[in-house]
C-alpha cells in the first residue's frame, strides 16, 4: 500500500500491481477489473449498426410466422392476408424511423424512452417508459432465445423435447458472458450480424429470381401440426386481421435501440447514428416484406414444429444442405445476439434508474468486472423462468411482448412533441437548460412536432390494438405489470428520499454529551467466554450488571455461585422464567430499564458469541446471542456487542 | 415482578397469575405451561397395559400380511407356511417376555436399550443402541401411520389415491397432539386400546366359533393385485421362508416399551410392569397366531390394495357392515396410537442422549408445552419424508423396520447377561454402585444370565436373518445408518467435551489488564448514523479512526470534506479499492492492525446499522454491516459493536 497523507486524512492506495485473491467466480467470469480499465471507444456506421441492429433485424425471424399462426385460424386462404400486413408494418416503421432520426438529433448524448420521458413529460410517465423498457428486455431475452432455438429444433428435430433446457442454457451462456463483461469490441458484433444479413439477403434474393424465373417450387411437405389444429374456421373479421397485425408489430421492437446508444458513435454522433438508423430501417423493411411475399409465394405454413425461416430456406435452397444449415445458423446466432443487446440494456437502464433512486441502489454497482452483476442476474432470472412457464413457446411469449415497446415509444415521442413545442414557445436566441440538455427555440419546431405527435399517435394506436386483441392470450398481465412497477419504483423513491431527510446533517446540533452508560452482560454461564466479555464489559463503563435468564434453578444456583467467585463483584440479576423462555424475559428486563432511563443515558448490551469455524458446529449451539442481537436491534438507544470467543 | 435480594444477587420472580402473550403457536399448541406444572401421575396394570402396549399389540394389524406377502412369491399353495412361522414368532415372543421381565425387575428406574447398554457395555454399545431405537421410532411412526391408512383404504377404497397425503396429515396431526403435551390420563389411552382389543377378539373368536361349526367361508372376491404380479412362481427356498419370517417378526417391535416406562406404574411397580409385561405378550401371542390361523381357513389373499384385517373382517362378518367398520376403525385408531407412543419415546431418548453430550443440546430443551418440541418436530418430518418416499407402502417401509429393533433388543439382553455375570462375581452382601444403579449378588444370577444370553442369542440371529434376507430390499440402508449415527454421535461428544475443557475456568488466572483500546469506526457516508456511531465509538476509548473504504473518488471526496466538519477531529483513514471491494479492503486494514498490535490490546469495530421496521426496506440497502460482522467474527480478539440508527 501507499500511504498518501493530506490534510489529515490518510488515503491508502494500492500499488499498480496489486492483484486480488482467485476464487471459483475468477474462473467463471474472470479476473476483477479495475475502475479505471473501463472502455472508452466509438465505432462507426457499419459497425455501429451491427452492434446495434440485432434486436431490430432478428425480429424478422418470428415476426412474419406470428402472423401466419393468427391469420391460419381463418385458414388456409386468409394467410395471403399476411402481405398486405407487412406493407403496414414497413409503414408504420417509416413512420418511427423519421420520428427517432429527430430524437436522435435532439439527444446527442443518448435519448432512451426513460430519459425523453422524465425530462420532458414528468416523474410517472418517466417510470411507466421505464417499466415498460424493463419489462420488454426481458421478453426480448425470452422470446429471441426461444425463437432462436425454435430455428435449431427445426434443423434438427430430435432436441425438440429439449428445447426449454436448451433454451435455459443459452440464456445462462449469455448471462455468463455479459457477467465476464462484453468488450464492445464491434468486431465480435459485426461478424455474426453480417453474416445474418448476408444469408438472408441470399435466401431473399435467390427466392426472388427463382420467382421471377419461375422456378420456384413450394415448400414440400409443409408442417401441418397447426393447420390441423382448427377444425371449424374463424370467419376473417377485423379483429382476426387487427390481431395478425399486432403480431407482425413485433418486428418493429429494437428499432429504438440506435437512439440510446448514440454516445457510442463516432463524431459527429448524431449524424453518424441518424444514418445508421435509417440503414437499419430500410434492411428490416426489406427483410420483412421480403420473407412475408416470398413465404406465401411458395405456401409456408406456421407451425410450432419448423419455423418460416427453415421451410423458406430449404424451399429456395432445395432442401436441408450446407447452405440451408448456414441460413439457419445464422438466425439462430443473431437471435442469441438480440438476447445479448437486452443483456447490455436492461442493466443500464436498472442502473439509471437505481442512481435516480427508483430501483434498489445494488443495481447502480459495477461488479468485479465492471459490469452492473446485480442486473444482469435479474435479467437471466425472471427470463430463464418466462421461458420454462411459456415452454420456450414463441406464439405463447408474443402477447406479453410488443404493449412495452409501443408504451415506450408512445411515452418517447410524446415528449419529443412536448419539447419541440416548448422550444416553439422560446424567444429566438433565449436558452432552456434543464437537468443538463439545453433547450432553445428551433425554426422548424412545428413540422418536428406534427413528426413526432405523428409518430406518437401511431404507436399509441397500435398498443391500444396489440391490448385489447391479445388481452385474454396474456397481454392482460403486461397491463396490470407495467402500472404496478411503476408504483413500486415510486414507492422505493419516497423510501430513499424519507431516509436521506432524516440522515441528513441539515439542522443538526453538535451531538448531547453523553450521561450514564450502562453496561448489561447477557450471562449464559459463568465460563472463559463470559469472563472475557465480562473484561470487556469494564472497559466501557463502571455500571455493569450482569443478567442471567433461569430456566433450570439448579443451574441457576450454579451461576450464581461461579459468579461470587469469578465475578468481579459486579452485580448479578437473575430472571426467573417459568415458562422456559429465554429472549422474552430479557426483553421485558431491557425495557424496563429503558423506560427509567436518565436523558443522555446509553444502555450497551454486551452478548458473548460463541463462534466456531466448523459449519457442523453450528447446529449444536442454540443460536440466543443471534436472536437477541435481531430482536433489540429495532429498538431505539440500544448498542448491542458482540464479545466472540472462539474454540478451534 | 417480585424481587428478592439474597447476598448481592438479585432474582426478579414472576408473580404466579403472570400469562405470557398469546400468539399464533398459543392457538395451535395451548398456552404455555410452567415448569412446576409437570405432571407426576402414576398407574395401574389395565390402563398401563393400555398405554404401554398400542406398539405392541397393533403389529398384528400389519405383520400376518407381510408374511404373506413374500410368502405369495412361491404361489398359493405356500402361504400355509405362514402358521408354522406364526408359532415361531410366539415362541420367540416367550424368549424376549422372560428376558424383559428380567430387566424390569433389574432396572425399577426404567431400562431402556440406551441405559442398560450403557451401563453394562460401554459407549460405543449404547451408541449403537440409541442409533437403533431412534431409527426404530422413526420407522413406527411410518409404518403404523401407513398401515392405518392402509386400513381406512380398505375400507373406502375411494381414497387411494390419497393414501400419502392422508398418511401425512396424519402423522402431522399426531405431532401437533405431542407439541400441544399429551396429559398421559390414561383413560385416554384405555379407550381406544381396549375398543381394539374387544374388536379384535370378537373378530378372531367369532371367526374361530364359525370355522368349529364349519360356517366359515371364504373371503369373497379377494383382491388379486399381489397374487398376479408373480407370473413365474418361486421355489419355496429355506432363503423365501426365513424372508418371510424375518417379516413376521415386526410383530414383536414395541415389546420393550413397558420396560421403558416402569416408572409410570404404582408401587410395587416392577411387579406391576413385569405382571403387564406378561399379559401384553399372552395378548400378542393369542391375535398373531389367531389372525394368521383364521386368515389361511378363509382363504386370505396378501394385497396392497385390500389389508388381511379387513378381508377377514368382512369374511367373519357377512359383509361391510356396521361391526366390520368398526373392526377397521379401531385397527386405525390402535395404529395411531402405537405412532403417538413414538412420538413421546423419542424426543424423550432424544433428551437424554442430548444431556449425555451425543446430541444437540436443543432436543433436551423442554418447549412451552413442557414437551420436547425439537426432537418431536424432527421425528415428524423425517417419517413424512420416508412415508412420501415409501409412497406410504408398508410392505416397502417394513425391510427398513425391525433390524433397529432386535439389534436393541440383542444389545440389551447382552448387556442385562454381562450384569448377571458381574453380579455372579460379587460377594455376598457386596454392593457395586455405577452411574446410579445399585449392583449386588444374586443367587440364581446364573439362570438369569442363561435366559437374557439366550435371548440374546436369539434375537441376535433374527437380526442377521432379517438383515441379509431383505438386505437388498432396503435393509442395507439400516445396516449403513445405524453405526453412521453412532459415529456422529461420537463427533458430537467430542466437540462439546473440547469446548467444555476450553471454556473451563481451571488454572484460568485473573484476566489480563487492557492496556490500549483501539476503535475502528467503519464509515460508508457522514450522516445522522454516522454520527451517533461516533459518539458512541467517543465513549469507549479516544484512540479512534474512522476507516472508509472508497469505490468512488468523488464520493470520497464529499465525504472527506464533510468529515472535516463533522468529524470532531477524529482521524480518517479512506482504503481505495480500485476493484470496487467493500469487505475485503477493510478486514486487509484490520489483520496488518492486529499484526502491529501490543499485547492486552484491545480492537473494538464500530459499525453504525441501519435499522427498518419495513421488511420491504432491507431489500433496498446494501448488508455490509452483516457482512463485515460475519467475517470479524471469526477473529480472535476482534469485538464487534452495531450502533443501530432507525429511521422510522
Amino acid at each position: 500500500m501507499n500511504i498518501n497523507n493530506e490534510h489529515g486524512t490518510t488515503v491508502l492506495r494500492r500499488t499498480a500491481d496489486y492483484k486480488p485473491p482467485r476464487s471459483i467466480r475468477t474462473w467463471l467470469v474472470g479476473r476483477p477489473l479495475q475502475t479505471a480499465d473501463a472502455p472508452h471507444q466509438t465505432i462507426g456506421k457499419l459497425v455501429g449498426l451491427a452492434v446495434f441492429s440485432s434486436d431490430a433485424m432478428s425480429s424478422v425471424a418470428y415476426a412474419p410466422q406470428e402472423m401466419l399462426i393468427i391469420l391460419a385460424a381463418a385458414g388456409m386462404g386468409a394467410l395471403g392476408i399476411s402481405i398486405p400486413l407487412s406493407l403496414a408494418i414497413c409503414g408504420l416503421l417509416v413512420i418511427l424511423t423519421l420520428s427517432y432520426e429527430q430524437t436522435i438529433h435532439a439527444y446527442p448524448g443518448g435519448g432512451g424512452a426513460y430519459i425523453v420521458a422524465r425530462d420532458n413529460l414528468g416523474e410517472i410517465p418517466a417510470l411507466t417508459a421505464g417499466a415498460a423498457l424493463l419489462t420488454d428486455y426481458i421478453l426480448t431475452v425470452s422470446v429471441s432465445i426461444s425463437s432462436g432455438v425454435a430455428q435449431l429444433v427445426s434443423a434438427y428435430p430430435a432436441l425438440h423435447d429439449y428445447r426449454v433446457w436448451i433454451s435455459v442454457a443459452m440464456v445462462l451462456l449469455v448471462m455468463l458472458i455479459n457477467l465476464r463483461g462484453v468488450k464492445e469490441s464491434g468486431f465480435a458484433f459485426a461478424i455474426p450480424t453480417y453474416f445474418f444479413l448476408v444469408m438472408m439477403f441470399v435466401t431473399v434474393g435467390v427466392g426472388f429470381v427463382r420467382y421471377l424465373a419461375g422456378t420456384l417450387g413450394v415448400v414440400s411437405a409443409p408442417p401441418m401440426d397447426l393447420m390441423m389444429e382448427h377444425e371449424v374456421l374463424q370467419p376473417i373479421t377485423l379483429f382476426l386481421i387487427l390481431k395478425a397485425f399486432a403480431s407482425g408489430t413485433t418486428a418493429l421492437t429494437g428499432v429504438e435501440a440506435i437512439s440510446n446508444g448514440i454516445t457510442a458513435f463516432k463524431t459527429p454522433r448524431s449524424k453518424n447514428a441518424g444514418t445508421t438508423l435509417i440503414m437499419m430501417a430500410v434492411i428490416l423493411g426489406t427483410l420483412m416484406f421480403g420473407i412475408t411475399f416470398l413465404g406465401h409465394q411458395m405456401g409456408v405454413l406456421p407451425s410450432e414444429t419448423e419455423t418460416v425461416i427453415s421451410q423458406m430456406a430449404r424451399t429456395v435452397f432445395d432442401g436441408r444442405g450446407l447452405v440451408y444449415l448456414l441460413a439457419l445458423t445464422s438466425t439462430t446466432v443473431i437471435l442469441m445476439m438480440a438476447a445479448n443487446t437486452a443483456f447490455a440494456d436492461f442493466p443500464r437502464l436498472g442502473a439509471l434508474m437505481a442512481t435516480d433512486g427508483f430501483l434498489p441502489r445494488q443495481l447502480a454497482y459495477r461488479g468485479s468486472r465492471l459490469v452492473y452483476s446485480y442486473g444482469i442476474a435479474a435479467l437471466a432470472i425472471i427470463a430463464s423462468l418466462l421461458i420454462i412457464v411459456f415452454q420456450a413457446s414463441v406464439t405463447r411469449l408474443i402477447p406479453l411482448y410488443a404493449i412495452g415497446v409501443f408504451l415506450s415509444f408512445t411515452l418517447s415521442q410524446s415528449g419529443m412533441a412536448h419539447r419541440w413545442f416548448k422550444s416553439g414557445r422560446l424567444r429566438l436566441g433565449q436558452k432552456l437548460t434543464e437537468r443538463g440538455s439545453t433547450l432553445e427555440h428551433d425554426r422548424s419546431w412545428l413540422f418536428k412536432m406534427i413528426v413526432n405527435g405523428f409518430g406518437a399517435l401511431c404507436t399509441l394506436v397500435v398498443m391500444i390494438v396489440f391490448a385489447v386483441t391479445k388481452f385474454s392470450n396474456g397481454a392482460w398481465v403486461v397491463v396490470i405489470l407495467i402500472p404496478g412497477l411503476a408504483a413500486i419504483f415510486l414507492t422505493i423513491h419516497r423510501h430513499y428520499a424519507r431516509l436521506a431527510q432524516k440522515l441528513s446533517l441539515e439542522h443538526y446540533g453538535r451531538t448531547p454529551h453523553v450521561g450514564r452508560h450502562r453496561v448489561i452482560l447477557a450471562l449464559g454461564g459463568v465460563h472463559r467466554g463470559t469472563l472475557e466479555a465480562l473484561r470487556y464489559a469494564r472497559t466501557l463503563s463502571d455500571d455493569i450488571t450482569a443478567v442471567h435468564v433461569s430456566i433450570d434453578p439448579i443451574e441457576s444456583e450454579k451461576i450464581k455461585d461461579k459468579w461470587e467467585t469469578w465475578g468481579n463483584g459486579v452485580r448479578l440479576v437473575i430472571l426467573e422464567s417459568p415458562y422456559r423462555l429465554l429472549i422474552e424475559p430479557m426483553l421485558e428486563y431491557i425495557e424496563e430499564l429503558q423506560q427509567h432511563r436518565q436523558p443522555n443515558e446509553l444502555i450497551t448490551i454486551v452478548v458473548p458469541q460463541f463462534v466456531s469455524k466448523q459449519i457442523f458446529a453450528s447446529v449444536l449451539h442454540t443460536h440466543t446471542a443471534d436472536t437477541l442481537r435481531n430482536v433489540l436491534l429495532n429498538r431505539e438507544g440500544i448498542v448491542i456487542t458482540e464479545v466472540p470467543y472462539q474454540v478451534e
